[in-house]
């Protein structure tokens, strides 16, 4: 099955767009975990089980893990091994290289770690992302419009022939996605574009980060970035949800975050 | 001491310009190595003792430690370590994200890994790069003008100003540079840029890949892209020294290789 389908058969199943981003911080663990051998695993595990039957993908992000090197990596792989076949595993990692390195970079993320899709920048050009992209089963979502504030110096500046770069780099990528294993990062902070970048690109499933602790739009994004029946978009909270609470309640609580913004969801799509 | 200054400095007591990359691969191992515990590890520890007198930086790129996972970031640590502390060790990572999550990558190269210097993408702007910033002492090598085909794809595409898109990059990098820690990485492929390109940041320290295996333009890289005096520039080799032989000689021939690079270099500076 090519990514774009099992993406819409994933949120189908599970009656949710909803992404958790895994992005474990040492001093934000609840007190209840300090003795733990592996708080950041028994954090992760505990979230991923309350939180499971809500969401159609997690995110971990690299970073994340990459702080504690090696032993930060093997958090990343026994995480993952949490998280169940159902469910879609996106390695937030925003890669890209030259062709050679980034065919590497394709073999730890779908091979290596069996992630089914992972993030990447487009900054290099074609030959930095086709070797993400000779597998239809793995998805490859592509920074387009970052909800961060930085956006507006690169991604929005204006190109030539009036448009922002960043609508000629989901140009591009429409151009990229013969095996349907393409789709898009576009930041929930600008749902005012959200609905000319759907027109542009209406087959793409898109990860939407920025609602939250960035402060992005729910109700307009759902309006203007999902699409009718296929969905073809998830929404991705981390911080919101995990860290809903630092009690011994921590995990419930964020099942309860997940759950709610499933429902808010749910609801804006009707 | 400030980054530039540490360039400036080991160029100088080094008498080199040369950066190799160690991107090692397993199937391009000398067999003589096959029967070691870890073949990769020893040849690394071959390849810095036979060619450390040789050049001023090294530059491992994570994407093929990472094709082990969390074993091969164990042999990114232990390659670093044998570095030794006169040497400018480069991580080739590519990164970038929102400033939360860019600060983690920091604390992971800066901190964990302890290399002087990471290379990052620009996509996500300013507050994707300032975390990488904080220290003076570590260098960030930013993209600007790569040296793969897919450069054309979006840096060499005109803004509405006219510039390029790589120009309008380095232009912001300049207004980055307040601690005298950006570096440049730019494309050995593209010589016929160099030139006013190191007009437009005659302060910054570039990074040089492209010569070798991609067939740049060592003459006119040294000629346009260095700097007098101050050189500010490492030029990057990877398979054209590390892979010299698969050998029993790989370690000699690849010291030679490094030797051979440095003293042409040298020569066209003079």
């Amino acid at each position: 099955m090519n990514f774009r389908d099992n993406i819409i058969k994933t949120i189908a199943a599970k009656k949710s767009a909803v992404c958790i981003g895994l992005d474990v911080e040492l001093n934000k663990l609840p007190a209840v975990l300090k003795n733990e051998k592996d708080p950041i695993l028994k954090f992760n595990k505990e979230i991923i089980e309350a939180t499971k039957d809500f969401v159609a993908a997690y995110k971990p992000n690299l970073a994340f893990y990459e702080q504690f090197g090696a032993k930060g990596i093997e958090y990343f792989e026994k995480t993952l091994s949490y998280m169940g076949e159902d469910i879609i595993k996106i390695a937030d990692a925003k890669r890209g290289d030259i062709g050679n390195t980034s065919k590497k970079y394709a073999l730890a993320f779908f091979e290596h770690f069996n992630c089914d899709a992972v993030t990447v920048s487009p900054y290099m050009g074609e030959d930095s992302i086709s070797p993400f992209l000779e597998r239809e089963d793995k998805g490859v979502f592509i920074l387009a419009l970052t909800s961060n504030k930085g956006s507006f110096d690169f991604q929005m500046q204006k190109m030539k022939d009036g448009r922002y770069l960043y609508e000629f780099v989901i140009e591009r990528i429409n151009a990229w996605n013969a095996k349907k294993n393409c789709g898009l990062v576009v930041g929930a902070t600008h749902p005012e574009m959200l609905e000319s970048i759907r027109k542009s690109a209406p087959d793409l499933p898109y990860l939407i980060p920025g609602i939250g602790a960035q402060g992005g739009d729910l109700e307009n994004t759902v309006k203007y970035g999902f699409v009718k029946n296929d969905v073809l978009a998830l929404i991705n909270s981390s911080r919101g949800i995990i860290f809903a609470s630092d009690g011994p309640d921590f995990a419930e609580r964020a099942g309860e975050e997940a759950k709610k913004l499933r429902d808010k969801i749910n609801n804006f799509l009707k």
